[in-house]
């Protein structure tokens, strides 16, 4: 770590329980690019005073988790089309005091769905109704999926994101899906349901491509099940880390190098591995459906 | 400096043009101390919404500087006795969203006259009418003084200064004061008048006390004239020291040993003190009877 000093630019994040993934990522990378910038996770009291620091103090950019991401929006000035799209925002930039939002969730699920090759011909399931939710189907309506049905135990929020999109929900996954999506918490590490399997082994058995929003760790139940049946896997990790490249990028202007992310990756995970860490305890989600990382 | 985290806790400083003075004492502190806090400077692009980032962030402490100590006033929801009784604050504490003004100026003066004996029945000429004229006229007054001049050119800042304690206030010193101060930024390092004496050798050696307010460098023009003549000395550096001490006791509750603020100290300094360092050049100041330093 460099030594403090004033000219530092800070960015932060905002989260009702913060992880150290985005200061330890971000901060790494800060370093190996000498930058002199700083970046620091807070849970705040309140998150329109919050917003007005960020322009009070010159913070030049915000990662939003949950539980604000769609109740930010009226605090800012600009929606970029990435969190447009979806009416969720998981990244502010402060331009000298213009704040425009972004979602690098939906951008970096798009990014990952093109580059692997997933088909836009597969029938999909996405399960939770949560922030990544909405990112994951919208991103799958932008890349041409047709037919997708959202799985969720909250009706209310389920029906509203498949009808969105002209989707179907059902309350249960019943089978038929050869993209099978996991974007609630299940399988997180430090959550309720860490060793639980969003879908059965069967059903992992009968999809042909598995997408995991988990993150951490970046193995999950899920993960590991569908790489021992040979499946096209793309890991929360992998969304994570893309995510957060995206939000550096926006904010520093700078893109670093795929072994400069590979060190701050391994920087991140090198915590998040220590047994009873401090990262696992807190990123606790509150629902099934929830929101499933903090970055 | 140790890895940072979200768990950390946020003070900050708000200055037009911040030095790095808050950001190396403090920090160096903390780590001494094994706290886990960080410190900051900022230079707000808004006060108003800055504080609200303060409430809003749960940064747990702000010094003040110039342009910002009396334009805070109405944005905080108590004043502790040292800002009330000057009407200029230094200092916000933040408890649970409560937000409390000090001066530690004023409180590290009132320390400094009791704590070296400074006689009281002196006659004083105190030059300058900003903050730390403020916090010094005030100072003097509390600790018994009768006979206090306010020289400033600034015949409005002055009069009214002077006029607040039943003092007088002159455009130029006359001579015949036995305790002088300087509250301007004359001797500063990187400012105007970085090589100037606000009092003519002849001044200070007819005089038995003198205070210089001026922190960087230490050893000012006015204190080496001073000591040259033999004449009993409290510096500027001194003052900011013990002001930053009673904001860092402030904050976390937990007095460092005398040892410890001197390493604090001692590398705070290590950097004013390269040539054309960056903590010179941002420091200089506006006008003569202004504010002084910049923490």
């Amino acid at each position: 770590m460099p030594i403090l000093n004033k000219d530092m630019t800070l960015c932060i994040s905002l989260a009702a329980r913060p992880s150290n993934n985005g200061t330890r990522f971000h901060n790494h990378l800060y370093g190996q690019l000498g930058l002199n910038w700083i970046y620091k996770a807070f849970a705040p009291a309140d998150l329109a005073q919050a917003v007005a620091g960020i322009r009070g103090l010159g913070i030049r950019g915000a990662a939003v988790s949950m539980p604000y991401k769609e109740a930010v929006i009226p605090l800012v000035d600009h929606l970029a089309p990435s969190a447009a799209a979806i009416g969720s925002v998981n990244t502010i930039v402060n331009d000298q005091g213009v704040l425009t939002a972004h979602n690098t969730d939906y951008s970096a699920v798009t990014s990952l769905l093109a580059s692997r090759g997933v088909p836009a011909g597969l029938r999909a399931a996405v399960r939770g109704s949560g922030g990544m939710a909405k990112a994951v189907v919208a991103a799958l309506r932008d890349a041409g999926f047709l037919d997708v049905t959202v799985v969720a135990r909250n009706g209310e929020s389920g029906r509203a994101l498949a009808g969105q999109y002209g989707f179907g929900w059902a309350p249960e996954y019943g089978g038929g899906a050869e993209l099978l999506v996991n974007a609630t918490p299940l399988g997180m590490a430090g959550g309720d349901g860490a060793d639980r399997l969003p879908f059965t082994p069967e059903q992992v058995q009968a999809a042909r491509v598995v997408i995991d929003v988990v993150a951490v760790p970046a193995e999950t139940p899920l993960v590991r099940a569908a790489r021992a049946a040979g499946k096209q896997v793309v890991t929360g990790a992998e969304i994570g880390t893309l995510q957060a490249l995206e939000q550096f990028v926006l904010y520093t202007g700078t893109t670093p190098t795929p072994e400069q992310v590979r060190a701050a990756e391994e920087f991140m995970r090198s915590e998040q591995e220590e047994p009873d860490g401090p990262a696992a305890g807190t990123r606790a989600p509150r629902t099934q459906d929830g929101e499933a990382q903090a970055w």
